[in-house]
């Protein structure tokens, strides 16, 4: 039999996949990221870790038939990795050196972000849809397309970064990219509590039990909600009014079979997906009101689903 | 020689390419669209014609290796067509019905925006660019996504229709979608005008040569905007303003390697790129801010252009 090496770099961890040839995962675990010495023990720990995995097995590297791997950075068409800050990388070329440290297996390469997005596609929210966008609600607002299988990179490595579609002119503060009124600003975790915190503020009238939170997040808001407040409500309606009028522009250019959204935020449920519908459909083309709105199903195991199926598919 | 046959089929006429297998086009010429009774004569009226140019050229129909046909409707990715209003046609498989009627020939088919898009990505505005999206400005606004020379379709044949992106909430009036505030409603040759007139008359203090014009069109705008009519290059500023701020949206959804901006309106020049490069900057994302803008360049051709690329992509 053989196996397919799945791994997800992140920044604390490396997450790492054994998968079977008919896409089934057969074992995962992690190992530590040394990030030290430009992170130069990665790629040889990632390996020997793999090497160790296979032998408990009773198989040996020369049992894989390919491996994947999803980097937090930017990946070219020909595996170079072009830095990856939070892992001390520079340029190099990834999917060569990982595949020396292989012994000479088939290494695909991607980002992680987009890599998420292709395992929510193949056996996630998305499952069974030819094309997806993955929408993750996180620290930031990420996104990742994926066209009939295959993940959109876009010309200078920027395709699906839908946290920055601008959504206002008016916005004061500065969003992390420089710009003014990104979405990011308004749905990130970040941005929800910040939107929250505003409307509060703006309306002092408004009783809420958000006002006696210790800290307003976006998983207090979601709760709250949950639980009725009326306040909070409102502010969930605002948050996914923004996010439901991004994903009707991006509808109006990749025109997607479904949404998938996921991140810390998604958790909070069926309340996220179902009120950005409702926006959503006020704003898109008619052509496309009906598409779907999922939640994500892998977790943190996007990544490694990701990994293993741009080995598996090529 | 092989030929390629290369038809675009209009609510007027259809226009008719023979190109070689290099994609040389060698002649092209025109034919009534006759749309009586269903418009059940426009696809045998299309291939006598074919037939007999390839006479013409001591060949046949033999001689042909394939045929491309795009269409002003949906097709789906099996060839069927569903619905052209402007031709009478209804559901049917148009590539089967095509290639019986041209002895067999493999037919190809798509969307005739799209087919123009291929077209200028393949040999007009976006020659050398592996990904464009194209942007007509015309009585709409309408949008072409080609990635990897491939045609961007959408899981509701959507996908490009970014003059449905909404760009103002305020909108009074109705797009004929039924919305209200797309970007069409600001920049399609009807938005501009609209918009020119609405401005003129909030700004009576402003004196303008517009003023003296029959009837302002786009047209007649960017013309003063030329002649350096200081309110006319305000509105021209304003326009392009919706256009830059939309097609960033886009870039951060497909990072397209250029934007190749067509349709009437685009007649005007590189006033018309470079304005909207202006503010397209401001509001991109950064890692897209250097994405081409190139005027379109094969005007009424590029549907057959595209049309043959369609056959000879396969």
């Amino acid at each position: 039999m053989k196996y397919i090496a799945a791994i997800d770099v992140g920044g604390t961890t490396v997450k790492l996949g054994l998968f079977d040839g008919e896409g089934t995962l057969l074992e995962k675990w992690e190992i530590p990221t040394r990030t030290e010495d430009g992170g130069k023990n990665i790629l040889p720990d990632t390996a020997d870790s793999i090497r160790e995995h296979l032998a408990e097995r009773g198989a040996a590297l020369s049992d894989l038939a390919g491996a994947g791997v999803g980097v937090p950075g930017a990946v070219t068409h020909d595996g170079t990795v072009n830095r990856c800050v939070n892992l001390g990388w520079g340029v190099f070329p990834l999917t060569g050196r990982l595949s020396a440290l292989l012994d000479g297996v088939p290494v695909y390469a991607g980002n992680d972000a987009n890599g998420a997005a292709l395992g929510e596609q193949w056996k996630g929210g998305g499952e069974g849809c030819r094309s997806i966008v993955m929408v993750t609600l996180g620290t930031g607002v990420g996104g990742g397309v994926v066209i009939d299988g295959n993940i959109l990179i876009g010309a200078h490595g920027a395709a699906g970064e839908i946290g920055h579609i601008q959504m206002r002119d008016d916005e004061p503060e500065t969003c992390g990219c420089g710009k003014h009124g990104c979405l990011e600003q308004y749905a990130s975790a970040r941005g929800i509590a910040r939107v929250a915190k505003l409307y509060l503020k703006e309306h002092p009238e408004k009783e809420s039990a958000l006002r006696s939170a210790d800290d307003i997040s976006a998983r207090v808001l979601f709760d709250e909600a949950k639980k009725g407040d009326v306040t909070a409500l409102e502010i969930v309606e605002i948050v996914c009014g923004y996010l439901g009028k991004g994903l009707a522009a991006v509808a109006a250019v990749v025109d997607p079979e479904a949404f998938v959204i996921g991140g810390g935020v998604s958790k909070a449920g069926p309340i996220v997906t179902d009120t950005i519908r409702k926006y959503y459909v006020q704003s898109a083309f008619h052509a496309s009101r009906g598409t779907k709105f999922v939640l994500a199903k892998l977790g943190n195991d996007a990544g490694i689903y990701g990994a293993a199926r741009m080995a598996l598919g090529r």
